[in-house]
């Protein structure tokens, strides 16, 4: 696989004909009757040491088994037609130590499957702490798997450049907040400045020159941007503005983005952007059906088909 | 204690006289010779299983042990002095789940001793992910102590009011970024809007705004805002958009603020900011002193007379 992170997931983009990515957002109450019905010994018999753990303890255990057990299968199904998973850092932390056993757990097997991870973290901050997430997210000399050595990424871009750049480590990227897809983003980041650019395209100015030194040979940069997909008139601006960024780009699915929202953040060609979509896929099942794992991969399948077709890949 | 987190947080100052909070922020690296050269015996006697995990396991164990008696002894130090203990998440973060447990384990230390605790994790996301990024830090229903149950969270502002409402829980609070202490910081939060406000201006008024509705006995806001204290000028007019937010003012000491700096932070009447320091108070010791914590305690106690004073508390 080519070390250039930018590189590397265009590499799987192009191996499964879908610039596509599928976020893990895992939700003890959502899981599938088959995960939440298995008995306490079904649930415990991987931790013996848990009979001797306070029931509060148990349950945590308990939980921390159902989430192995369905992000197991999800990655199971999504690998087969996705090249990336994003993983949601904020349900797997609501999980204490043990989610975040977990979710370098999945991590550690999505990269043993082929995909290319993004850890969905939001991070920001700057000097020896951005140093430290950092590394929680890619590895460091001392600690090389603290989370799970993850190729990607999300930051908010709030804190300036000294904020951003400790996050740019050789092989690794990030993607960075420039226009949400939620309503609120809207106040901040669509505030109009003296020069008549948005907050959002400013910052997006400033994340195209800080991300100009670290191309790829692709032509793109390991500095990515996010652009929701409910935003398409501001992404057609970000993409003239940011020409050498990789777009993640969620809100499509659940969250109301359709194939023609997100259009307008690919070139022409059909390269720059990575969609993304979470509970449409990761919860396409009927809650009481066995074979839950099945729908999951059909619903993958046929995400990967509308923007891989939509994107002239296929 | 109070149950409003602005009203419980000035009680603590008040009985400290005393308006300022450590940072804790421990890097394995600069600790105290005396924990650094612990024998292997004496790191990992806490942890019998020890003895049968990998090198790099046993590495991590070590290295958590050490942190463990370090913020154990930094808090014993502390606590006599200051009224409010800021925990750094990314340099627990950076040592894998064993890191967050030992962030769990300061955070319930504090908590028993009679500290305030501010969770420094800077998130910022939306939706269900923000539920959780609360849950972590505050417990839930499912979770009471997922990471430890924080008083305040720091949080991200520039996902706008979906990004922050999520975290004004009952009981706890959040320190929302508005104007950090970094040179980058200024290309983004320093641009001019067309209304002539500065972005973090807008950010602060849209701050003030949804604080309005989250108002203790004391008058402040359980929604309170991160202002550097390298930015004076800036300060006094941030001050006036956000009279009912508690300001959490970083950058005093070894980021370069003094006590000038921070003063414009405060109302007349010496109320609403809490000062932070970290470095130059929890590394304030010759590495070879193996009563290094007094030192701590002094610079500790020097820290709070200075700001106490200032801020006509003593």
């Amino acid at each position: 696989m080519p070390a250039h992170a930018a590189d590397r997931l265009i590499a799987a983009i192009e191996a499964k004909g879908a610039p596509v990515c599928v976020g893990i957002d895992p939700v003890v109450e959502k899981l599938p009757r088959a995960i939440l019905e298995l008995s306490d010994v079904q649930l415990l018999e991987h931790f013996p040491l848990c009979q001797e753990l306070s029931e509060d303890s148990q349950r945590e255990m308990r939980d921390r088994t159902r989430i192995h057990l369905y992000v197991w299968q999800l990655l199971q199904a999504l690998l087969a037609h996705v090249p990336c998973i994003k993983f949601q850092s904020a349900c797997f932390e609501s999980l204490g130590s043990a989610g975040v056993d977990e979710l370098i757990e999945g991590i550690h097997m999505t990269k043993r499957w082929g995909g290319q991870v993004v850890l969905d973290a939001k991070r920001g901050d700057i000097g020896i702490s951005a140093e430290h997430y950092a590394t929680a997210a890619f590895g460091g000399v001392h600690k090389p798997q603290a989370w799970g050595v993850s190729d990607w990424i999300t930051i908010n871009s709030y804190l300036g450049r000294d904020g951003i750049e400790p996050f740019l480590r050789p092989g690794h990227g990030a993607f960075a907040l420039v226009r949400t897809s939620n309503p609120g983003g809207d106040a901040i980041q669509g505030a109009i400045l003296k020069t008549g650019q948005t907050v959002a395209e400013h910052v997006a100015s400033i994340i195209a020159e800080i991300g100009e030194d670290h191309l790829g040979s692709r032509g793109f940069s390991s500095l990515g941007a996010v652009v929701g997909a409910t935003k398409r008139e501001d992404a057609k601006q970000l993409r003239n503005i940011m020409p050498h960024q990789m777009f993640l780009v969620p809100g499509y699915g659940a969250q109301g983005g359709g194939i023609d929202d997100v259009l307008p953040c690919f070139h022409s060609d059909g390269g720059g952007a990575i969609v993304t979509a979470s509970r449409s896929v990761i919860y396409a099942f009927d809650k009481d059906d066995p074979n839950w794992a099945e729908s999951v991969g059909e619903a993958a399948a046929k995400f990967a088909d509308e923007v891989g077709r939509a994107a002239g890949m296929r």
